[in-house]
């Protein structure tokens, strides 16, 4: 028996993997976490136990710890109880289960109690939403290079503090928006405060929308969250053109 | 009419998404580059008409400019031709089309030739591959922020020579094996020579393998490509456990 940790990609239900689908279809039980579309549980049967583990930003519904045990033991219990097929065990995660959806601590804390798993990328939304709405995170002789950081801190790092001088061209922060004024602020230590600077809320999603400023300003703007941070000199070489202003 | 840019995701042809699929089914022209894995393509009908137009390391078979004009015309030619249904032109592109694909030049001329598009994300290997193998680029922690960037340098960009003072936790360089020596030893400037790293050589695909050393030794090693560097403390976490270890 395996359990499976599966990224549900970046929100939009067809933004999901062929593979990621296939072992939904399968599933005995799945542990899901909050996730920008609901319907990408629809994958599951109707008969598979749908257990929500989910955390929102200030809120944790469960701690890492009571996820990492109960994830071992549905799988335990699934396994001590043959129906004759190999039960699946499916713990579906927003995003890519390893950009900061915490699936390490799961994986380590499976490894430990002897549980074979399996990890199925996703379309993380540092990539997927600004590719959707069709604003490159790279391009030649402008951004040659990306950063990915999460602008919620993580307490328990030793160096608590992120520090913003990131030098890569594009700098995108996913979980930053309840940050968003001190963060800019912090970044316009190693930037300009001219720096292109965008949000993207909703990503892939049909009410997406972007949101164009400075890096200076950009936190004044009236930001709804799900929604990313990007800032970077690539911006300004696709702001301007009518696709992206249809998307304003 | 719309050119679709799809991206093919990481190798495994299970690990391309669900709208990648959909569009590909109704494809009636296939510009594609150079991808991990063929099988990709057959998701496309017997009947569309298949254009390779990849570029590998060291032998571009077209020029990007060529690229970009048979992308207009093909649009054009069946927007001419109109056969009763509104035709299809897919642009397949290996991983994320805006991760290193230069997709933003195209969609540029496209734009310019006032041709609609819509862009469909991968899952790129700077993720994927990773993840599928289950070694986590991220984790509590140790490792809050990664920085994506290619190894080959961009001789138009004004700044050419790369610089490898990239501050986040985990680094991960794609396209990188063929200058892998000049690379690390740049690194080496900024990060310790014992930092952990290591190679994934065809990610996600069935002879993918893992080859764990150093910053200061990776370049010794014997590697094949495809393959992407990955240099961070967090592999330190995991390059122990059993199902690594049978990776490798």
């Amino acid at each position: 028996m395996v359990v499976y940790l599966v990224g549900a990609g970046p929100g939009d239900a067809d933004l999901i993997t062929v593979k990621a689908v296939k072992i939904l279809k399968k599933a005995d039980v799945v542990l899901y976490d909050y996730l920008s579309n609901d319907e990408i549980l629809n994958y599951a049967p109707d008969t598979a136990k749908k257990i929500y583990v989910g955390k929102k930003a200030g809120s944790h519904y469960k701690k890492q710890d009571e996820i990492n045990e109960l994830i071992v033991k549905e799988a335990q219990d699934r396994s001590n109880n043959k129906e004759g097929k190999d039960p699946v065990v499916v713990r579906l995660k927003g995003g890519d289960p390893f950009v900061f959806g915490r699936g390490g601590e799961e994986i380590l804390e499976l490894a430990k109690a002897g549980i074979d798993f399996e990890v199925i990328p996703g379309v993380t939304s540092a990539v997927g939403a600004p590719t959707s709405l069709g604003l490159p995170i790279t391009h030649r002789a402008v951004a040659t290079s990306f950063t990915v950081v999460t602008g919620h801190e993580d307490p328990t790092k030793p160096d608590k503090q992120v520090k913003w001088d990131f030098t890569a061209d594009t700098l995108i922060i996913l979980m930053g928006i309840g940050n968003i004024k001190e963060n800019t602020q912090e970044i316009m230590k190693y930037r300009d405060g001219k720096t292109p600077t965008c949000v993207i809320e909703s990503g892939t999603l049909p009410n997406e929308r972007v949101i164009f400023g400075t890096l200076d300003n950009i936190a004044d703007k009236n930001i709804n969250t799900p929604a990313i941070l990007i800032i970077g000199n690539v911006i300004d070489v696709f702001k301007d053109l009518d696709y992206l202003k249809a998307k304003e």
